[in-house]
Parts: C-alpha cells; structure tokens; sequence
C-alpha cells in the first residue's frame, strides 16, 4: 500500500477544492480493495470488510473509531452482523482529500493486524 | 413504553410469517420514537440517536452491540459524527417480529439511561 499508512491527517480548511479526479484515481492505486463512490454528489473511499460474526465486526468497529479518534477524522461506519463497512470523506472540501486515503490505507492496516 | 423493554427475545423460526402491519402498528405505538422503513420489500424498525460527538455516538453504537450479543439477535448500526441510526429487523420472517419491538424498547432503554 505504498507510505500512505505511514502518514498523518494533515489540517485542512473549509472550501479547498476536493482532490481532482485523477489524483484520486492515482492514490486509489494504493489501496486498491477502496471503491469511490459518490452520495449526494460528494464523493466517499467505501470497503467492506467481512467477519465470522456480529462480535468480530463490533470489535473491528470500535477499532477504526479509535484511530478516528485519534486523527480526529470520523468515518461512517456501518457495522452489520459479519460486515462493517467504511466510508472515508472530507466534510470540509465536500469529498475526496488526501487524509481519507491516508485513513483508508490505515485502515486496510488495522484489517491487516488482525 | 409500556413493558416491551422487559421482555426477552423469544426464538424464531424461518419460514414463520412477519407481524401483520395492523400488530406492526399497534407495537409501534409504544415505541413512538421509531419509524418503520421497507427496505428491498423488507420492514424495519428505525431510530436515528444523536450525540454531542463521534466518541458518544460510538460508545452507544457499542452498547446496543452488546445488548445485540446478549440476546443473540443484531441490527445493522450506522455510526457516523454525533449520530446512530439503529434498525432492527429478523432476517428468519424477512420483516418484523416481536423480538424487533422488545430490542428496540431496549434501545431506548439504553438511551434513556445515559
């Protein structure tokens, strides 16, 4: 997954453009189990991933909103029996900035430890 | 909310029929607060709970998952910045049944109590 979960969230402001969507389909190279999806015209990083159970999924639930909290940049989190999935976007620029790939990459990362 | 938060889930049995929307809406009168929402042709119980932040949201979000776990019947819960989006629904009738009502008057029982 290159650096990107080496990285940290950096600040950014209200009304910064989004990423364009070639540096978006760029840094997609680097977490390429990361769909993009658009919702109401903003775009959004979106994986899903599976577990054995209700349990597991809570537990990897809790972990990605940790880490949330810990960059201080929330997800959507949508933790269903055996599946959670992630959604990464930037209130902020209105979609895509470089901190949801960094957040994704981390969390492919946290996937990963498991 | 009268007595469906002290009740337990009972078990169930695929192929056994949803609750008649008539029964639906009689339950739904003791739990005010729900709406019910059809989805893929599939009725669910559905409460949005909102909270002052992200951590608030995810430790409720965790509540009704071990709520979930102890009674062995699980909603899907959408996690996002200052709000849960609870739905509840039995997979085994493909609709509504009473466990459905009793986990939601739990939910708001959870809820009231923080």
């Amino acid at each position: 997954m290159g650096e990107l979960n080496k990285t940290k969230c950096v600040s950014c402001s209200e009304g910064l453009p989004p990423l364009a969507e070639r540096e978006s389909e760029e840094l997609l190279k680097e977490i390429p189990e990361w769909v993009i999806v658009s919702e109401d015209g903003v775009s959004r990083l979106v994986r899903t991933f599976t577990f054995e159970n209700f349990r597991e999924a809570m537990a990897f639930a809790g972990s990605v909103g940790e880490l949330a909290e810990s960059e201080q940049h929330h997800p959507k989190l949508v933790t269903e029996w055996g599946k959670v999935r992630v959604e990464w976007w930037t209130h902020a620029v209105h979609g895509l900035h470089m901190n949801d790939f960094v957040m994704a990459a981390r969390t492919d990362e946290l996937f990963q430890e498991l």
